[in-house]
C-alpha cells in the first residue's frame, strides 16, 4: 500500500495541558444535530413528516437544543422550520437551532424560515482550514475573516430587528485543521460584533468536520482554545465530533475533560459518511459512571424502533449499549462471571452495580437480562445453568452443571450454531426428565415409628414387579436403603440431593435433584418432578439409576 | 434514570505520563484474534471450513500472529487446530496462538492439540481484577498470583517436553479493572518463571476485557506499566481493547503512543458484545498519516465479502474506512470541496493527498470514487456538476451550475429522495437535449472572406421556413447575428461559450455550451451535440433560443 502519499497531521504542541488528569464530572449541554447534520447524510433524507416523527423524538428524549434545519438548502428544509412554528411544535422548553453559511442571501432566508418564532440559535459557519482556504475559498485569511465578521453582523442585525429571542454560535467549519492561532483570531473577531455576555453567552462551536488525528490532540485543541478566548464567561464552548477515524467519542469525551460546556451529535452517530458523534453512546458511559446524563433513554429500544424508520438506517448488533448482542455473553467463563455477578447482586445487595462483563444493567434501558446469555458449543456450563435457571426455573446444583455442561457443548458442536433456550430444555428433558429405564416406580407408603422412617415401595425392574421396604432417617435414605436391599446390585453411595418448587403457591412442582457415586467415585444424576417433594426425590433416585444402566450399556 | 446506582472509575494517579506529546511512528506488531475471540462472540460460530477460509484471508492480509483457537474448549476448536497443523496450512512466515486459562487439564489439552507444530505462541490467562477476585473467584491475591505462576510452570515444562518451539504469552484478564502495582506483581511472578530474554521475549498482554473508563486512562495505566516492568527489554507489550464505551479504536491508539508494542483485535471490531479493537481502522488510521500499516488492505471489498460470509454479520454502512457510505458526500458544500480537491490533484499534482473531507483516497483500498457523490435535494451545484463531468463527460461551465442544480434540488426535493446519476442525466437531457420550441435548425453553409466568417442558414421559426444570413469573427458570432437579422426579434446579447469533445478520438462528439443573457441581465443557457463542434454550438445556441420562448410562455 501506497502510504507515502500521505503525511502526518502537523504537531500541535501544549504542553501545558491539564485534561489528562480530570474526570468527567457532568453532563454537558446537549444539542441534536439530527435533523440536519445526520438527516442531509442519508440516502433517503426525512420527508417533513419522518423529520417531525424525529422532532418529537428528540424532545421525548430530553434535549433541550435541536438542530432542525437548513432552511435555506432546500424546499423541504424550510418548510418543516415553518411547520414547527406555525403548527405550535415548539415549546418555551426547547430552542429550534437552524443552520447557514455565512453568506448574505442564505442568512436573510434562514431568518424568513425563523418568522414567528419565540426563540432559536442560528448558527452560523464558514470554513477556515488551511486546506478549505487554498483549495476551495482561494482565499487568504482576512477574506475568511471578512466572510464570519460580515456574516455575524447581518445575523446581528436581523435579530434586532426581528421579534424572535435569537441566540447566536458561530462555527469556524474544519477547526482542527486550521492553524489554532487562526482560529482563536476568527472567534474573537466575531465575538467582538456579536457581544456576547455571561448571561446571554454566545456559542462557539468547534467541529472535529473530519477526524484528522489521534483524539488527544483535539482536547489538546480544545484546552488551549478555552483558555485563550478572551471572554471565556460569556462563551459556551462546543464541540462537535466526527468519526472518521473510529474515534469521535473518544474525541468529544477527551474534550468534556479539556472544557468543553456543550456537546453536538446525533442518536447513534448518524451523520456524513461515517458520522457524527454517538451522543446516546456518550450520554450511557456517563450514566456508567454515576453522573444524571440529563437525557432519558430508559427506552432504547423505542428510540432504535423510531431511528430506524426514520433514518432506513439499521443500528449495528455490536454498537454500544443499543446493537442487540452487546448484553449477551458466549463464553464460557463470562457466563459464569456474570451468573456470580447476578448472585452477588441478589444475596449482597451491593449499594452499586457490581456485574462482571455487563458494565450496566441491561433493564435501565428497557434491555433484558433473562435473554443475554446464549448457548453454544463455546459456552460455559455457568452459562447453562443461568438459561435452565431464568428461563425455567431449575436450579441446578453447581455439582450437576459439568455433566449438563458437556451435553450442551456437544449438541451445539455437532448442530454447528447457537442453541436457543427451548433446545437447551429439550436436551435437559430427554437426559433427566424423560428417562425411561430397568426402573420403574409404581407406588410407595411412608410411616414413621420411633424416629425412623420406613419406606415400602412397589417398583419394577428389568419388567420384574418387586416390593421392597428399607428404614432410614428421612424418605430419600429410606427409599435408597429399600432399593439397596434388592439383591445388593446398587454399586452406588449417596452423594447428595437438593429439591426446590419451580413455582410459587403450596401445590407448585417440585424439583429435586440427587447425586450418586459408584465405586470409581464417577457421579450420576438423577431428576425427579412431581407436586408431592417426596415423590420428586424418589423419582430422582429412580432416574439416576436409569441412567446409570443406560451408560453401562453403551460402555 | 438511576444513575446514583453506578459509581466512578476509580480514580489512577500518574502525572508522569509522556504519551500525549508523541504521535505514532510505526505500526505495531498485530495479532488477529478473529478466529477466537471474536469468533466465540458469533451467533453462529465458524464451522472448521469457515475457520479456514477467515485464515486464509488473515494470512493475505499479512497477519503473522494470528490466534487460531482455544483447543480445550471444544471438539471444533480442537480439531481445528490439529487440521492446520496436520494438513499443512501453516509455513514459517505465520506462528499460530492457542489461548488456555491458567489450569492444569486445560493447559495438558492445549499442548496436546499444538504436537507437531513448528512453533507456536501459548496465551495464558488467568483473571485479576477486585471484582472478579471477590466475586467470581472468591480468592485472595496469593491464590489468584498461584494460579498464573502454577500454569506458567506447567506451560515452561510441557514446552522444554515438545518439539514446538514455544512462545509465551501471559494475560492478567480484566487488567484495566485490576489495582496497578497487583497486575505489575502478577506479571513480574509470571516473568519470574518464564525467564524471558531480549532475544526470546515473552508477550504480556494487558487487555481492557471490559472498557471501564476514558481511554486516556487505559493510556495512563499502559505507560505506569512500561515504566515499571522490571526487564522491559525482554517483553512485548500487548495490548487488547474492547468497545463497550464506543472508545475500543482510542485506547488502542493511545496505549501505542503510551508504548505498547503489540495490538489484538478483529476485523472490523468483531467479538463479545460491543467487540474488540477494529484492526482495520486503526491500520488504516496509520497509513492516513503516511505509516506503512503492515498489513495489505489493498482490496477491502474482498475483506469485507470474505469477513461477511464466515461470520454472518454485516459491516456497517458507516464503520470507519469499510462502510458503504464512508465514500459519500451528500451536502453541497462538501460535493464542492470534493470537486475542487481533485481538480487541485490534477492540476497541482502535489506530493501528498489533499482532498477536503476524504481522509485517504478510496482507491487506495480498492474502493471508488466515482460514486462517492450522491444528489439529493441538500446536494449542492458543485455535486451534480461532478455527477455530470464524472458519470458523463460533460463539463458543464461554472455559470451554469446553479441553473441546472436548482432543477435537480427542485427534482429531489419532489421525489423526497435521492436522484441516481442516470436521473441527473435525465434531468439534463429533458433540459438541453431534447428542446424542441419555435426555432429549428435544418442546414447551413460557412464559408471565409477576407477574414470575415459569413453563415447561411435555414431555420425554421414558429414552423415558418427561413432562410437566414450573417456575419462575424467566427461561425458562432455569423450564426447569432444571422438570428438577430431576422426581425430583430432576438432581446438577447451573447454572454459565453464553451465547448469540448465528449470522448477522446477525432470523430467524438463535442458539446457545446452557450451563454445567453436577456435585457434584465438573466442568463439563459442553451446546450449541442453534435460530431461537428460548428453544428454542436448552432444546436446550442437554438436551444438557449427554444429554452428563452418555453419560460415566456410559462410567464
Amino acid at each position: 500500500m501506497n502510504w507515502r502519499k500521505y503525511r502526518k497531521f502537523p504537531a500541535f504542541v501544549f504542553k501545558e495541558r491539564t485534561w489528562p488528569d480530570r474526570t468527567i464530572e457532568k453532563a454537558p449541554i446537549w444539542c441534536s444535530v439530527d435533523l440536519r447534520d445526520g438527516n442531509q447524510a442519508l440516502p433517503d433524507p426525512m420527508n417533513v413528516e419522518k423529520k417531525l416523527k424525529m422532532f418529537n423524538l428528540l424532545k421525548k428524549i430530553g434535549f433541550k437544543e435541536i438542530e432542525v434545519a437548513f432552511p435555506s438548502a432546500s424546499n423541504t428544509e424550510f418548510r418543516f422550520v415553518r411547520k414547527l412554528i406555525e403548527e405550535g411544535y415548539l415549546d418555551d422548553d426547547t430552542v429550534i437551532q437552524v443552520l447557514t453559511q455565512s453568506r448574505e442571501h442564505l442568512i436573510r432566508k434562514t431568518f424568513e424560515s425563523l418568522k414567528g418564532a419565540k426563540q432559536a440559535i442560528v448558527h452560523l459557519y464558514n470554513s477556515t482550514s488551511e486546506q478549505q482556504r487554498r483549495i476551495v475559498f482561494k482565499k487568504d485569511k482576512p477574506d475568511i475573516i471578512k466572510i464570519a465578521v460580515d456574516g455575524t453582523k447581518l445575523v446581528k442585525q436581523l435579530s434586532q430587528e426581528c421579534d424572535t429571542d435569537i441566540r447566536f454560535e458561530y462555527s469556524p467549519e474544519s477547526f482542527t485543521g486550521t492553524e489554532m492561532d487562526f482560529a482563536l483570531e476568527i472567534c474573537e473577531r466575531v465575538l467582538e460584533v456579536w457581544q456576547p455576555t455571561p448571561e446571554k453567552k454566545a456559542i462557539i462551536n468547534l467541529p472535529a468536520t473530519v477526524e484528522l488525528t489521534t483524539p488527544n490532540v483535539y482536547a489538546d485543541q480544545i484546552e488551549w482554545f478555552c483558555n485563550k478566548i478572551s471572554c471565556r464567561d460569556s462563551v459556551i464552548i462546543s464541540v462537535h465530533t466526527h468519526n472518521d477515524r473510529g474515534t469521535g467519542v473518544a474525541a468529544t469525551e477527551l474534550a468534556l475533560l479539556a472544557g468543553a460546556d456543550r456537546v453536538e451529535g446525533t442518536l447513534f452517530g448518524n451523520g456524513e459518511r461515517t458520522g457524527n458523534l454517538d451522543i446516546i453512546t456518550v450520554a450511557l458511559n456517563m450514566f456508567s459512571q454515576g453522573i444524571d446524563p440529563g437525557l432519558d433513554i430508559s427506552d432504547i429500544n423505542s428510540i432504535i424502533k423510531v431511528y430506524e424508520e426514520c433514518t432506513n438506517l439499521k443500528v449495528h448488533e455490536r454498537h454500544p449499549y443499543a446493537g442487540k448482542l452487546v448484553f449477551t455473553a458466549f463464553s464460557g467463563s463470562h457466563q459464569d462471571a456474570i451468573n456470580k455477578g447476578f448472585r452477588y447482586l441478589r444475596e449482597e445487595k451491593p449499594e452499586y452495580w457490581d456485574v462482571p462483563y455487563l458494565p450496566i444493567d441491561p433493564t435501565d434501558i428497557g434491555r433484558q437480562y433473562e435473554a443475554i446469555i446464549r448457548i453454544n458449543s463455546q459456552s460455559g456450563k455457568g452459562g447453562v445453568a443461568f438459561i435452565m435457571e431464568h428461563e425455567f426455573g431449575y436450579i441446578l446444583p453447581k455439582e450437576m452443571h459439568p455433566e449438563f455442561g458437556e451435553m450442551i457443548k456437544q449438541k451445539s458442536d455437532e448442530a454447528g450454531r447457537e442453541l436457543s433456550p427451548d433446545e437447551v430444555m429439550e436436551v435437559f428433558s430427554e437426559n433427566y426428565l424423560n428417562v425411561t429405564g430397568p426402573y420403574k416406580l409404581i407406588g410407595y407408603h411412608v410411616e414413621t415409628r420411633d424416629g425412623t422412617v420406613i419406606v415400602n415401595a412397589r417398583i419394577y425392574k428389568d419388567n420384574e414387579f418387586l416390593e421392597i421396604s428399607g428404614k432410614g432417617n428421612g424418605p430419600i435414605s429410606a427409599f435408597f436403603d429399600a432399593l439397596k436391599n434388592i439383591s445388593g446390585d446398587l454399586p452406588f453411595r449417596f452423594e447428595a440431593y437438593s429439591e426446590h418448587a419451580l413455582s410459587s403457591g403450596a401445590d407448585a412442582e417440585a424439583v429435586a435433584y440427587i447425586q450418586l457415586a459408584n465405586g470409581g467415585g464417577k457421579s450420576i444424576f438423577g431428576v425427579g418432578k412431581d407436586r408431592n417433594t417426596t415423590t420428586a426425590s424418589f423419582e430422582a433416585i429412580i432416574c439416576a439409576l436409569n441412567r446409570a444402566a443406560a451408560e453401562n450399556k453403551h460402555v
